[in-house]
């Protein structure tokens, strides 16, 4: 695909009016969105009144007239469609990581102590496997990691009480099956809890139709809520009422406002909310969300997962052809593929270096380090295009083919990468 | 006290032009923000700089060039004199309720499983307690409540593993001796958690003079940090390394950008942070937190506790001088009142209906049902002055004088009180 063919893709992309609903810097490529997702032009003015109006002008009362008091169910019922959920199902609060523990004991408790592992992978993002720890061990089991996808499977034995998964690996942008393993863990007797940070707006997901049991996930990859908006959390209807997740904060309880002095949980996906609602962090995902409206006038995630698709397999097609030993991480089988690409360089080309030497040209990507380091490219069909795809190549391979690369404000490594 | 009089004293307040750095509606005198902080006149603009500069045009590279990663810690540097605490001991993250499980885990692990039994007050704000019973009874322990606080002193006994008291009532503002109980409770053999929702920002917190081991509280009240703003958490430095508080999100681990396997905790307070920091959420407290430092270059604590306590003086005096029948909750001793002042209406008098029909003449306090139900007034000596005080009482003094709460627009309840 050169530049031309590129640009004919965008004129005729039935989502090209959405880039419009974004603000992106002039002279950026971005295609970190996987990471943090970009600015939606209506925001600021959302939260400038929300900041002036709501909290300076009307104070207090706005928990009652802006609504504040119900942000997690509104937000929750706003974005239950795009995780294949149904309203009431959905809360937004807290953090991936927070939300992770309330459901991880949950289904512990579930399993009522007869199961006691949590069966992950090592690839997962850290931060999962290191609160299935702190969960496993406070029920007196432990987290068992399989090493590869097809290591799974003989790990969902008589002691597993959950598995849990991130959909879409944010390394490798491998996508997991989720209708499949969540039978499987079924079968075996296993809860299904599902991490969706990189799955919510980018990839279908059908929670109910896969029957999985919980799923969490992160408002601000791409999503586009904002630097470090709430998450969110859902329970399968049929666990209501049976169990108690240990954060019990009076905005889980059945009557917040009675002031009792005992905890009871409110019914459903309500009692895992724990304390008051991050309103100002929460209106930036309010105003993300009306941008998948607008995106579901013009297909829905059916349209979005066919660009993204198109993009993603642009980019593989052509970091082969045009960047010489580039191994591609991410899978080319279309089903197991998420909204990003990773891929590695040979041995002796630095990959920070090369993602430093492309952000100084105004393409922005990711790089990871580890085996193998790996340069994180994500597509976020709302705002990419097929000329990003095109000039973030060109860019690359010039950067690679001229070592241009090589270079010391490229080479010396800062602080977050 | 009549308006001349606060008249002249507002103008002889040395604290005077701290109000100047407040937007606060036309005609409105707040009276809550022992809820809801006011909004700093400086924020708008500074998060809207956050919004459209390091989110929408630095996107992903303002965790490092913005600071985002360490906003959780240069916020609790910044709150750390506040508190009677050093930089490096506070952490800014979460909400209350959860801060307070960690730290009440962490309590409990120190104890070894020999003590087992969380001491508090049933007059506690709800959350504090549910958390509590939560983590106590994970432990095998249990929550006990003293019904007064002359009856804290017996249940500090063998069993006793934690003291956990919020330092300022939210209901009544009375205020406990930090110092006394914590002794009391070390010398019983427990450890003494305190909840600084209702102190933090509006009385002298002397942390590492109370030796108290841990402490919590919340950021939007008299801090001003906003709606949700982030939470904040301390523990004393001598319980370093000794515990895992349980929410081991990646961003409290030792060394969170390697991505180990295995969660080992950061040292000291950072190992308290869980998930990513919320940004835009902690760039209100950080704005908020100018204003402590103009307040520090006026006479810091020491002015405002002044100040607050005058203020708080003249409203019991005046309000018992005015209102037949009203019964103050809050302590007259100045060594027991916080910055808010509670008192109770004679039985016929809706104590609901007379809040309602104050807010309609631009009085904004707040009202909480209850065994007496309180009619509550926060001072918050940054921007709250003795005029304030005067129009209240007149105001108050017409409305139950005339009845003309007894209405139906004041009398008709509404979701959030």
């Amino acid at each position: 695909m050169n530049i031309d063919d590129a640009k004919r893709l965008d004129a005729a992309d039935p989502l090209r009016s959405l880039r419009d609903l974004f603000t992106l810097p002039d002279g950026v490529t971005y295609l970190d969105g996987n990471s943090l997702g970009a600015l939606p032009r209506a925001t600021p003015e959302r939260i400038r009144r929300a900041v002036e109006q709501e909290w300076g002008r009307d104070l207090i009362k706005s928990w009652n007239t802006a609504g504040w008091i119900d942000l997690p169910r509104r937000l929750g019922d706003r974005l239950a469609p795009w995780l294949g959920a149904r309203p009431g199902e959905v809360l937004v609060a807290d953090s991936t990581s927070i939300n992770l523990y309330k459901v991880l004991h949950a289904a512990l408790q579930l399993q009522q102590g007869k199961r006691r592992v949590v069966v992950s992978e090592r690839s997962n993002f850290p931060t999962d496997n290191y609160i299935a720890q702190s969960v496993a061990r406070a029920h007196g089991g432990e987290l068992v990691l399989a090493e590869r996808p097809e290591d799974i499977p003989p790990l969902l034995d008589e002691r597993c009480a959950v598995l849990m998964l991130t959909h879409v690996n944010y390394r490798s942008g491998r996508m997991h099956d989720m209708g499949l393993l969540t039978r499987w863990a079924h079968q075996a007797g296993a809860l299904a809890v599902w991490d969706l940070c990189h799955s919510a707006g980018a990839v279908p997901i059908d929670l109910l139709g896969a029957a999985a049991d919980f799923a969490i996930g992160c408002g601000y990859k791409y999503l586009n809520g904002g630097p470090g908006a709430p998450a969110f959390v859902w329970m399968h209807p049929r666990h209501e009422g049976q169990v108690w997740q240990p954060l019990t904060g009076w905005m889980g309880h059945a009557n917040p406002f009675d002031f009792d002095s005992d905890y009871q949980p409110a019914p459903g996906i309500q009692q895992y909310q724990c304390g008051t609602p991050a309103v100002l962090a929460a209106t930036g995902l309010d105003t993300a969300l009306d941008v998948f409206d607008a995106a579901q006038k013009l297909g829905g995630m059916k349209a979005l997962r066919n660009k993204s698709l198109a993009l993603t397999e642009a980019f593989i097609d052509s970091v082969e052809a045009r960047v010489p030993g580039a191994v591609i991480a991410t899978p080319r089988d279309a089903a197991m593929r998420g909204s990003q690409v990773s891929f590695s360089l040979p041995r002796g080309t630095d990959g920070y270096a090369v993602m430093q030497a492309l952000i100084a040209r105004g393409f922005i990507g990711d790089f990871r380090a580890g085996d193998p380091e790996l340069l994180r490219f994500g597509f976020a069909p709302l705002y990419n295009g097929f000329a990003d795809v095109v000039r973030a190549v060109d860019t690359l391979a010039d950067i690679v083919a001229t070592r241009s690369w090589d270079a010391p404000e490229f080479t010396s490594r800062s602080k977050v990468t």
